[in-house]
């Protein structure tokens, strides 16, 4: 295939690095077997290596003081798992913030038919793009929190959304409130983000995505001691996901007593072997190495500005970004007057073999705020680790093309 | 690693065909992004594959007559997607073999508790462990099924079900019962099961089993028009894993008008391909070389019954299988006489090399028939495509020196 410019970034992060296609090789090859399940050492090797994979992810999110894992096979999945199957009652009210994904909108959305759950949106500034803390605060306390579901990097404009502040709000109004954070986007790119901040109880990743992992596997952080103890009460979790577990198999109930027993069916032991590869890139031994991971960040952010600067010089080129550029990192909406969002990006590609995702990004409620109605969603450039200068500059020399046509 | 004895393809078939390894090493490297949701060449490729991929896996089932696919990331993601959401009213009579999986049992367990179904196992014949189909007519016709969950081979006995006389019946006594076949064992060793088969709804399969393809991608075969129709209808199917599709992103309610819009999250196009590649090995072109695939089962049978015969020659070994050998392939489960199965499976490993699974193989009700309490359950050894006469005559050996100590 020809060379294509890759700024799909967002959606899966490509190219993955070579470690990560060597160590699925390497599984494929010699370690494919079943997790935990078969009485011989290759398959306790392969249990051995789940359990450092869930060492390394709770080391690089900050969350080393007891914290466990689930995995999943995709961040979907962990919605559906997590949020399917905790118990609220009627009249809950449930908040989100208008940039989550539909990975946790229709999950709510089913489980408010099912449940009468009250769902609300976190205020933002129209113009700023911004959370607004302040109006939080004051809804919060009017409307007290039941759960809290926030993203922590936006999929549309690429907005490092406050997790800590939020979360902190709505335990102060709460301390019974359930709160989840969507780290899709962010777990890998922002260094230990559950570090001193104890009021996440929820943290759910993607393996393919910022941690540069293959697909196949993601999961559901348990950060705080509270995160396990809704988990193993029946009264307030019933288990959405039922499968095999390899243990206790006479019993028709799932077994629930910690998070990893909640793990139904096959593990993806290769994928999981790639992500734990992707994960020891930025380790040194079994420990963060924060320098490294903070140099990654900042050379993505480096690039998120220069095509968000370049892109801004261009006459009829509109962006979707939120306002404090300290928060704002590897993706850049955009659009092109005189163009939707579908035609700029099939121009992209056709004309100059450029990967773009165009349109509404699974993401429903933002774009109230982005009145982007008449280009039908957005044009979403997302950088990433391997997205070098040259490849921003004909990036941003085709769009110039595109909108002085 | 040293040499092992793999004895444990009922779990994950291993070792993969090269071609399966090599398609997952290329998917990697060159194309491994997201499926149908960019607006460029890649992700249009991608989308290809997937579409051939439905096709072949339509071709191979049988299910040629305007059957639909629905990918998922494994068979129980599978169970839970297709048994969590369909509607059955307060007291339906759901039938299950005693030969379920707890993909299958826990799923509708929970599912018992919520919507208060009445769950009743299919009777077997308690020495032959075959299923009685004159007592399920009288069953059927007696307290007529509403819905009836079935695998098509057993993993814990080998046992092949005669699906289509349960299924055919059940929809005799009931045109509207709705009928799962779990097909995890058996799709890719038994050649077009679907064929004039029309009595089957769901057929639910696991790409990493008998497929010989990665983990990490499973699905359903949507067989009937009527399997269609209940999902398409909202007071007969409501859906159960919710999440982006990549379409009709601003509507907050999961598109039903298709089996395939039901795919929430980020398909696995890693190991949608290595499936793709594991599957073209017994087609040709797109058709289905089935004399190649009756060679395979061809061969798998004779194995089977070699390891069998020697087995059944061993003083103190007890057998757990059907006793027509006709309708037995692959999986031969057993006891030794002074061991439980946990003992004999570590013997096996620590001084052979050889890799079984004990215990009770995630299947809860067909314990009660085998009489392998004091054994806690059974040790499994089940052959695959690669197994060789070498590998059953070291194996047998190993279970005789067993026996004899």
């Amino acid at each position: 295939m020809d060379k294509v410019y890759y700024f799909d970034n967002a959606a899966t992060t490509f190219p993955k690095p070579d470690k990560v296609i060597e160590a699925v090789t390497e599984a494929m090859k010699n370690g494919c077997v079943n997790v935990g399940r078969g009485s011989y050492d290759m398959a306790a090797v392969a249990a051995r290596d789940i359990d450092r994979l869930r060492k390394k992810i709770l080391e690089c999110s900050g969350s080393t003081k007891g914290g466990n894992v689930v995995l999943t096979p995709s961040a979907t999945i962990a919605f559906n798992m997590l949020l399917g199957g905790i118990n609220l009652r009627k009249g809950s009210i449930v908040y989100v913030s208008p940039f989550e994904h539909n990975a946790v909108m229709r999950v709510l959305h089913a489980k408010q038919q099912k449940e009468e759950i009250i769902i609300r949106e976190l205020p933002i500034d129209k113009d700023s793009l911004l959370i607004d803390m302040d109006k939080i605060e004051y809804e919060f306390s009017r409307y007290v929190p039941d759960m809290v579901c926030i993203s922590h990097i936006s999929n549309v404009t690429g907005y490092i959304l406050p997790i800590k502040e939020i979360c902190e709000s709505a335990k102060k109004n709460n301390k019974y409130a359930v709160t989840v954070v969507d780290g899709c986007q962010a777990l890998g790119l922002i260094s230990r983000p559950l570090l001193d901040n104890n009021a996440v109880d929820y943290y759910v990743f993607a393996g393919h995505k910022t941690l540069y992992g293959p697909f196949g596997i993601g999961g559901i952080i348990f950060h705080s001691a509270y995160s396990v103890d809704i988990i193993k009460n029946r009264e307030s979790y019933v288990p959405y996901i039922c499968g095999g577990t390899g243990m206790d198999s006479l019993n028709m109930d799932m077994v629930q007593d910690s998070p990893e027993m909640l793990e139904s069916g096959s593990i993806d032991i290769v994928a999981a072997k790639g992500l734990l590869a992707a994960i020891d890139i930025f380790l040194q031994g079994n420990f963060l190495h924060e320098n490294f991971l903070k140099e990654i960040f900042m050379k993505e952010k480096i690039r998120t500005e220069k095509l968000t600067e370049e892109l801004r010089e261009i006459d009829g080129v509109h962006l979707y970004i939120p306002k404090n550029r300290d928060e704002h990192i590897s993706i850049v909406s955009f659009n092109v007057e005189g163009y939707s969002s579908q035609e700029t990006g099939m121009i992209l590609n056709d004309d100059y073999r450029i990967a773009v995702r165009t349109g509404y990004h699974c993401a429903p409620l933002i774009h109230n705020y982005l009145k982007d109605e008449m280009f039908h969603g957005t044009v979403r450039a997302s950088v990433g680790r391997y997205t070098t200068d040259e490849q921003i500059r004909y990036f941003v020399n085709a769009v110039r093309e595109i909108a002085q046509e």
